[in-house]
């Protein structure tokens, strides 16, 4: 290894210590993986990102005896954190800059390498197995999004011969992560991009799912003033009993000062808003496609657009009025200069999740069923009790 | 009418002013009924409490063309609600004094009545109906408790051959009444009954469901130290992420200053734990049935039983320490000297659960299944709209 | 003494045991003043509320030694708490019909028995020593009350010529009873009164001093929507930092459903509000005058009044509108069926202030200064680690 | 101009930009001033520090008719802003890699430049003044921080013949600033500089004063388990009473997982208390010096000393523990890769404070007395009145 490759190592493993320092349901399955080694002699093809928190995910899998062979989603590669995986002796494609079709290529270099077991990430090896017809020799696998589970249901549905759990079905992720998590993360990133002030802010949260009731109710412990907009109509009375004003996104436009959309759904704040909209508005997004804010049709409506700051650009309207677009409505928890993400033991947590899961199909996959599945009760019991543990949650 | 009766009639009216100024969810019903009559020509026979707020029920129902034949549940008519219902000629059946033997007399007087249709509590009309083989003149009804549900769908099932639709069942009730009504009565008794302070107090709360989660939140918002104890691995990791102190009951034993059960259970505070609480902690439940705390142990293990103010008694041990039971272990925001129970609009919003599942049941009984099911989704969602315009939640 | 006078005694004892129970600060007083005996040898002329929580007060000063000469207050005075106290020795003036002129006779009957130390409750029994210029004989005193420290250091200032330590200046007095006992007492008495919702409802709170601000603080908790007039600025602001809406009473008239007073000031809810109310506005006061609502102007703008339920009175306007008034604009946690005013706990707090500073008094009145003066900086230190370790704060 | 420096400008013009979008109150102030230039003919010499936002200041002062010479701290001035300031004709000393020696020669620059008026940060220009006898050409000043407003009455007192207000004794400052805005950004700099979990942790925060009890409001308000030790025992009960665990360090050091330190004091986290730390504790400090955490004990018992990440340093004890000490005991919430210190609102409220005092010194400095004092009351009422309406409060 020459000077600057040893030190792009150097580098990644230095971002990787604090995190695993806070990952302690990881720590103790590498320990128990030593001993009871589950994956040995078995492949796990994996596509997921490659930033420092899965590559804790990834040393507890090869603490279990597998063999890796990962490529990185497109776009969020991060080259140093390659760098130290390929020196711990997995077989990792992709960098930062790779196109689209080079993207393409890593996918199919990783089901080339004739893989037992998947870890996949939007149904990308899942639908690659069942394209190239090699469906009998993979043991199973686990899917992490919902997306990809709704491809499995959909698409895919009854042409995966082997099981593939959907991590994020379980309820212990959706408190978890979606509630707790992504509503820390989000006042956090609404804090950190805009330094602005939250006490006595008013806020509109569009949608009052797991991560919308997250978000509204940490803004409003944070001191905002806090209204909800949800079109389903026993979830709106429940926040609505929670104490939070409850209205169309029509009538609260004019009120709110902030917009923070988290609905799944695409078109919710469209071109019928804007006008509807104060002088100054915020507008951010924390639902996982960027479509939930119009921004072609604000792009569209604007007569001209400046960045004003990283993730912050100042929309100017033909009557005077602007309004502040954070993120370019992308997810606003991963963006700015210095972007964090959900916190690290919310991480742990749904990486217990996955590695118990591969370790469910590498060693008893005759227990499961063909198909998408949610994670099995006993684990989803089982990971909750470390849960606590590691918590001390009794102190 | 003498004098004395005119006068019980006078009294009960009074009371029923106030509850019924604060309903306005059944006052829009009884002015659409006035118009559509769905009830006309027909007789609903009915086991429920009677006390001013279930009156405000009943005049709902008759305003909607109702021959009404109803008798109280056991020991908890009040006779001058009785004798209002009466005078606005409903058959009613039953007085507060009635013993158990004239109770049972009672129910088979509403059944003798022949009704059309149902508004039971615990299963015992549709329980009376199979019984007397009855059934084919019944369009159906609906069943208030969860326990009736339970029988429903248990001992009963397959030999009810009408819709009977559980109230309880439907996710409205458990958030409006479970959730938030049960969490501010519990608080408002245990400042009634006792008059002790609830900042900086330690309250352990055991069960961390729909009432025991509205328990603990509005404890801990009013400024009490909560620690829950819950058995169900996934509810307990929720509530360490709601950030309470979550751990066992004999743990907590020692550190609680006031104990809430609030599990359905039977046998939670058992005489396992008693001798592990400190001196003086105070005992209490909030759970349908009196069997979470074991007062029959707890008798058995005290050396003096001393009532020290209305629904306040002082248990004293061997060992010199004491515990206070509040209300012998029953439901204690119905206990003390002016118990109030839940709020007006939650109860407004359960009855008209009530009158729209019977309006369906004698308009449209051949849209529903037989045996026991949900409120239909879209009364709930009717509800849930009219709920959210009456307390005019945008604003 | 006869049957119905052991009666009396025995229902007055009933009702002390669960209250002392409760006053571990009273409690731990009663077990040093036992042995120091500070007061033996001194007569303590009283003036206060003779109900059961302070029944445990004299009785403390008692232990101390003291010879207790008491009148209760005007139209307050429980008569078997009197009979417990005459059978425990003390000399006690007044029973609940007293008129006026005979409560005036009972005072001077308290200063006619020659009392070398004064517990003074709004400067009547320090205006009558003035008057009659027996100041030389007396030692000293403390007065309870906000408006008697008020006189004291108006009408009277310069003419005490021995110390009078003012119970309320003290901050202890105003985080414990104003802030907190107050709040809870006042979403307690509200629940308990009208046995309404609080979740999502729309309450205005005037003034957001240590009483209006814990008012708020339990409102908001509870869940209600809460918004706040107050006429400081910077108090306002502190308000809106808080994260509360901040406006005018005009503007927020049509928008509150409750209203609550707390600013000590007459003439806040007055007719030039009256016509901008929404049709079933409640109103409600917790100041310690029942001038913050203009009762009179608002009978005189009625067309009607109609008791509704107890404290529960509706209003009628001209032009169709209702309101309701709660127990006749007078403080409304204690008002209805069974009051149960502050906590037991921040009444021991208050207590210990009172026989703290008496003791004082008692033993080193020269080194106090003459006239009205906080509770000595030591005492409110030895008080709050007292209070801490009653509460096991670190626990 | 070059092309490099040109660029510097354009680079500190884009970074103002958001920063004054966001901060209405020196908006309105600069266009009150562009017509009423109360700083016409008026040299204004200032210390403070030289980054965005201080930027927007000095325009506001500038558009008042102020000439501006100035000087940044020592180590904080921001060379691109110092670009911008000057390409707008203020003149300014100082650079980022001035030496102490340089910034003394600064400091000196500022006062030989003959300012009429002061705007003094810690008290050196006011000091300087003093040594040189210059006084009788200074109309007055404003001083910024507490420590200079110690100084001016400490060892300066009485020998600074002209008015200096200080800003930082503000009721309004205290309560926008010190209590929301730090606890605010020190909830932001925790999970922007660790990424770790705030719900279920167990914090321990020292002190609970203006600061202090904003960080433990907002760390529990995030669900986070916080535990407050207080030295002062009023001040001990106000955290009991708003529902804190309240004890020593000592106690709490085996608990807490996170300690952040807000007492103002020296020497709170010490070589006492390190052996009683658990394994993993994380050390903070949000008070102004660096003190809190006796850094060099903790260094002195260090076997090691690992930087993890940006303000991340593990400290290893001989025995196997270790902690983790954030940003050098330095405050936090200016630490890490992009720090964003308190709100660009809270700083608005701040500089408004300081803008309307210098006006009062330019127009009116005969209606104030000489040498430190209090912003006057009728400029905190106003800027209460604007800063509610800026924030639209009554919404």
């Amino acid at each position: 290894m020459d000077d600057q490759a040893a030190e792009l190592v150097e580098r990644g493993r230095k971002r990787i210590e604090w995190i695993r320092s806070r990952m302690p349901l990881l720590a103790a399955a590498r320990a128990d993986f030593a001993v009871s080694r589950p994956f040995d002699g078995l492949r796990i093809g994996m596509s997921l990102h490659l930033e420092p928190k899965t590559a804790v995910l990834l040393e507890t899998l090869a603490a279990g005896g597998a063999e890796l062979v990962a490529t990185g989603n497109h776009g969020s590669t991060q080259d140093d954190i390659v760098a130290v995986l390929r020196a711990d002796g997995m077989t990792v494609f992709g960098r930062r800059q790779d196109s689209v079709e080079r993207h393409h290529e890593n996918v199919a270099a990783v089901l080339d390498a004739a893989p037992g077991i998947l870890l996949d990430n939007g149904g990308d090896l899942a639908a690659g197995v069942v394209a190239r017809g090699i469906e009998s020799s993979i043991l199973g696998g686990t899917e992490e999004t919902t997306s990809g589970g709704d491809r499995l249901r959909g698409e895919l549905a009854g042409r995966v011969p082997f099981p593939m759990i959907v991590i994020n079905d379980s309820r212990l992720k959706a408190i978890g992560e979606n509630r707790h998590a992504v509503g820390q993360s989000v006042v956090e990133s609404f804090m950190r991009i805009t330094n602005m002030m939250i006490p006595g802010r008013r806020f509109v949260v569009a949608g009052y799912g797991w991560c919308g009731s997250g978000v509204a109710h940490y803004l409003r412990a944070l001191g905002g003033k806090v209204a909800v907009v949800e079109v389903d109509e026993l979830t709106a009375f429940e926040a609505a009993l929670d104490g939070y004003r409850v209205g169309s996104l029509e009538n609260l436009a004019g009120w709110g000062e902030v917009f923070i959309t988290a609905t799944g759904q695409a078109g919710i704040i469209t071109e019928e808003i804007f006008p509807l909209l104060a002088d100054g508005a915020v507008l951010a997004n924390c639902g996982h496609f960027p479509w939930e804010i119009d921004v072609p049709a604000l792009t569209a409506a604007a007569t001209g657009i400046h960045p004003l700051d990283e993730a912050i650009d100042r929309i100017d309207f033909a009557d005077g009025r602007h309004v502040i677009l954070l993120a370019d409505g992308r997810m606003m928890n991963l963006a700015g200069r210095e972007p964090k993400g959900n916190s690290l033991e919310s991480m742990d947590l749904g990486f217990l999740l996955q590695v118990l899961s591969l370790e469910r199909i590498a060693t008893a996959a005759d227990t499961l069923v063909e198909g998408a599945q949610p994670v099995p009760d006993d684990l989803d019991r089982l990971i909750a009790r470390r849960m606590l543990a590691a918590m001390a949650a009794d102190r």
